[in-house]
């Protein structure tokens, strides 16, 4: 099941363009932690005065300002000013049902892109996640605390992989790496979820609750495509616009989450294909049913409406009726009934209904 | 429920390329305010006579002339003639069946957009709305009175965001935008009918209208669909022609209302799909219905034919049929229907149809 | 109902390249009429002697010559050989099977449309009209007498609009906007015709002929698609080739049709989608009434059948049967009869079956 | 009824690229046809020895050798290095399970068509044409005995039209123009065909072998289309590449083959759309004659049940049945069924089931 | 059957980008065999030293270096290092469930691709190959033991074909062409299972379980769909680029393999349509069973239930009833009946049910 759309759009009409409100459902304190590093040193604290947060935009080592906690307004729009951030981009930053998308400024690179997964009911969450690049510093911003960066953090902390020695574009490429990685676990889920409910229309005797269950997940697959898809987009954008702050050696990453993307698109196009049929399958499954019921019942009634019918004759109380004289006569229809009904027996048989 | 299509395309045929006719439904006295302002001074009024229509085009500060009631067919040929439109323009304003579109001409911008909203009847209403942008004004002509503009009065009269300080072209998005906000509403209700319907149909006794109310749904979603899709091809417009009016800092605004509209698209397409799957949740409820009943009649059927035609072999007149002598046979009958009865009961209960 | 597909492409088969062969069905006397005039004069008459068509070439005046009748091949022929036209040019214009097209030549332009009307038995009729551009002068060819046209030729005459100001571009503009106009007359009819269906499906009780109704419109649909579509990309053409014979100024108006062009066709692809939703409904319906029909015998055999078997019973014949004694037994027996007749309908009111 | 799919692709692998392998099923005599001709000569013979085939390489007149029987590899292959042909070329020439293409090579260009006709089993056959186009000849490639380019031979006899004023690119234009004019038959029949499953369908009692018809149709569809849509590609690819033995003149002709493959596509998605739809026909026909079955069966027991069960009332045996000794009771009782037998009509008569 | 998705996503995330991890399911010991050669000359032999590979990095010959066993991550590397293969090439050709692709390096190119076969238990195998073309030498990754090389192989050997004369690019045509010529393997037994169900279909009787062969067979073709489209893009970038490791002589051949992707992947196409009508065949199957089921029992009940009743009449126990006391009733009786019989008869075989 997929939580039911909620009004979030609502808040939006009639708003001043540039006007900061927060549009999501989650509300935490706001937390704020930052990773100052390159290849031979590491800072890892957390930002207690928002003023603070200015600093590392002089800095010439490599940081990252992570922001959880859309909801305090105010601060954003601090950090945003020392940032010296578009209006339009701290909008968006805050109005959580935006489509990933990727807008170039001078000076730094914005990027949306969406973080899912399924919370402890089996409901797919979609969470907001916004990056603004700079030259030398990446800035992200997430809707409430826990996210999927943890591999991220424990790479700059350990010096593993070539986190340390590269700049902030491929810090940006591990983060956004590290959502679309997540997409595979989606994929998996969505999977496992398809094939239980093809085993349970298998079975033979599905209930009637599947069609509920399907276009639920229709309507899962229909809303993962739509946060994934534009995905592929930006990134083939990232590829192309030869933006200054994105290396060239740096391309062939993001070239990477492009392939993944793809493959992950494909595999929700198929399942797309698949939830469709299953609806058709359901349907057969529910005609072969009355087939068996009808069959019950023609059975039922064909042999034995000719056989009460016989009865009814022998039960008729006209004067002159010879047969009811004869002494065998009722053993005699007995075995008439006995080869009537045998031979029915052999009919259905060969029709295969029995 | 949308509206019927009405016969308003009837009045174009045969018509000279060129005439103004007014094709929509409303009509409403003329009635034209005017909006004059630049950062530090706004002025706000009624113009009562056309000619005065002509004075904001000369002026230094920006200037919004908004006209309602397009059936005043010789008043808005006047305005036409003031700022010196193209015929062609003035036939798109009153022809209300417009699609929308955006036409370049030399000193000006012509814009047609569908302003959608539902009525009083839950119907639909699609109210077309013209804009055409100079070099220090915007005209915005409308069908009737009532509009989604009153956001950015406020703005103006206010001072509140940054329209008071930037050109026509910002004005220009700011009313685009207003429009395309409630496109945002349009998609919650449909969204809400769509669950409603879902809702009823899972409740498992749909009623027969539904596939009305499905069909017409339908209808309602690609009439929508065709109001708005176009719009994406006009914004992408408006940013690759680098038209002189449009200035270069204001695009990023458009690119804001191009997320917007894909955003809107997107979603009706998904509710395109979850409409026609509700065609196929219904079929699936009536054949699960048919089934119940099928059921019903088997159970009963199987169950009393049998009995009844052993009853009936009893209810024969033969002379000689020495079970109806013997003291216990009707009892012994009786245990032997009993058995017939309750056996009859498990194979049901283990066929899972009780 | 469509026409039936006639088998109008033998002819073609086998046939050497530049044949003239005429593949309509109409057959007329040819019909030539001539419009010759410019903004202080107009002459109309009717051509009788085939040479005097040629004199239009020459003259400064804009000509329209219009052809009626293309069975009359030689004569086609020889204002081809005035015109000075391509043998494949004259081989499409009497082949009346040719899809919508624009061919560019040296010195003129050839375009191809459908004419579409319903005849009397309210079947799509699709007539050719071919009209070739020159610098002076525009021909017209049409199968047979009766066409769109008379707007056109009242604007000539009385000096309406602008036509008489412009060249023959504008003129090419005109005729191709009356044919395109009376496609919104085709629309229109589909419309309705469309709703007829729904409403006959809603009102429960379909005829069975609807589904051959149904698939008809679809042929139909899908026969006004491909007589439309093409136009888009051929006025789409108009605009991009920048051809000497159209006029900048006209480029507007051409976009002009394309306007009505593209709305057509949309509504076109609503139409199929509807048509296609119809069938559905249609199977819902069939089915809904199946489910009632399955109700009442379920009802009735459900209520019958067992009282049957009591009233079995104690038709039996056993000489011990106490209850067959006791005075009241009869009275009784209806007793508990009523009271199962009333709890069975009370069990059908509560399944909602009544 | 189409074809089965052969095991033809089978012999393709592990094969060497360059090795000449027939794939086709048919086989015969190799017969070689050559026509030589410029405006004022022609010579038209048989050649026997492969040798005497170079010679026409050489002739300044031009020159069409058609090769029939592919399955004589050895003598292709002399054919080709005559020639000078790439030995990709051979070995596409003799693979007949090749698609339709288009290969630009040095001073020759290479061309496969499919000719489809149907056989007299009424299956398509879809023969393998390959053409090479050279500065003075073209060669043709066929599988067997048997054509479609009889228009074109007596053309070249008799000198109509203008091939023999004209180079061999006119002369390829030609040949397979005749190619795209038989697809004209297929459509012809197929549409016949669907015409004839509809009629079948609306007859009202279609046979169950129907279902097997519309899917082998749908094949036959899917498989035209398949021989067919690469034509315009390659035809477009024709215009493009300003090949220099292409000459400008011949363009247009090429111009006019893309035109009908593009209307024959067109037709093809039509009859795909309409066969689509026959299935849907079919399955509401099934369910309108299960609705006629149900409605005779409860119309039936409708009536009789409840005049049995009365009638087995007085055959009950109880003693005290006051009824039974009134003498008129009989008579009455046969009056109080008879009003309840046109009662229950009047019911269904009302209900529209009779 | 298709093999179940397993969990091999998984492993992937939270990885360090650039971490070799193998998520295959095949294991097996590390096999390298190598190919040395020119026109001249030939070497063939197994590589056991993981240090000799880097000799053939050297040499002036061709050198086809074949890996098996990509779970041996270190050797995989230690190859890697040799030839100064980027980090994120490494991590593709182990991790087995990436999508065929084609990276350009410096100085190398790098594709993956998928070999498809069926397994012994007729499941869908698809196996990741990698190739690395350098200047003078061509790997090739494979997951395991047994490939589809053995023709190349025998080429090399016997110096069969052009393969000796050419250089490394078209070895690797080679390899790859001999990948897709087991894609014609995939798509015969493909359509051997089409054609089977299909006639299980139309054989009237068809098992419950063929839904899950046909949803399963849909799952089968959009997997393969998935592996093979992707290469139409790859071989179109290959003949694009203009990479100088690929001559211009060797195009040709990448060429014809693109043709074959194409002819593959429209009989993928196919196949898919045609699988989504079985599933509409099945239904109206079942339907025209229940059809024939119904009937049966509609005939026999509308023959013997008003029998029944008039047998019912005579049973009764009225003191009055004329006719019982009339010697020939019984007779007569007995004549009505079979009146009443045959004219059942007769109507059913009017209405075509018997």
């Amino acid at each position: 099941m997929t939580k039911k759309r909620t009004t979030k759009y609502k808040k939006h009409v009639g708003q001043i363009p540039g006007t900061l409100v927060y549009t999501g459902d989650k509300t935490s304190k706001l937390f704020i932690e930052s990773f100052d590093y390159n290849t031979n040193y590491v800072e890892e604290k957390e930002i207690k005065h928002i003023e603070d947060v200015a600093h590392y935009k002089l800095t010439d080592s490599v940081s990252w300002i992570n922001i959880n906690g859309l909801n305090n307004i105010n601060e954003i729009e601090k950090i945003g000013d020392h940032y010296g951030l578009h209006p339009l981009i701290l909008e968006d930053i805050v109005n959580t049902s935006q489509r990933p998308k990727i807008d170039e400024y001078e000076g730094y690179l914005f990027i949306v892109v969406k973080m899912l997964y399924y919370d402890k009911d089996d409901l797919i969450v979609s969470e907001q996640v916004s990056f603004v690049l700079g030259s030398n510093y990446v800035l992200s911003f997430q809707e409430a605390d826990g996210d999927v960066f943890d591999s991220v953090r424990d790479r700059i902390r350990a010096k593993k992989g070539r986190i340390r020695n590269l700049g902030p574009d491929y810090l940006l490429y591990a983060l956004i790496d590290s959502v679309v990685d997540h997409y595979y676990e989606i994929i998996e889920t969505m999977g496992n979820k398809i094939e239980e409910l093809e085993d349970h229309l298998f079975g033979g005797n599905p209930k009637e609750e599947i069609t509920a269950e399907i276009q639920s997940l229709k309507r899962e697959v229909l809303r993962v495509r739509k946060a994934i898809f534009p995905l592929r987009e930006i990134i083939n954008r990232i590829e192309k616009i030869e933006h200054k702050l994105i290396h060239k050696k740096t391309i062939h990453f993001f070239r990477d989450i492009y392939d993944h993307i793809v493959q992950v698109s494909e595999n929700i196009d198929i399942y797309r294909e698949m939830i469709w049929g299953l609806m058709d399958m359901y349907m057969t499954t529910i005609s072969n049913k009355m087939n068996e019921v009808m069959k019950v019942l023609t059975i039922i009634a064909t042999i034995f409406i000719p056989l009460t019918f016989i009865a009814g004759i022998y039960g008729m109380n006209f004067n002159n009726m010879p047969e009811l004289q004869y002494k065998y006569s009722y053993f005699i229809l007995w075995g008439i009934m006995l080869i009537l009904f045998i031979g029915m027996l052999f009919y259905f048989k060969r029709k295969k209904w029995l």
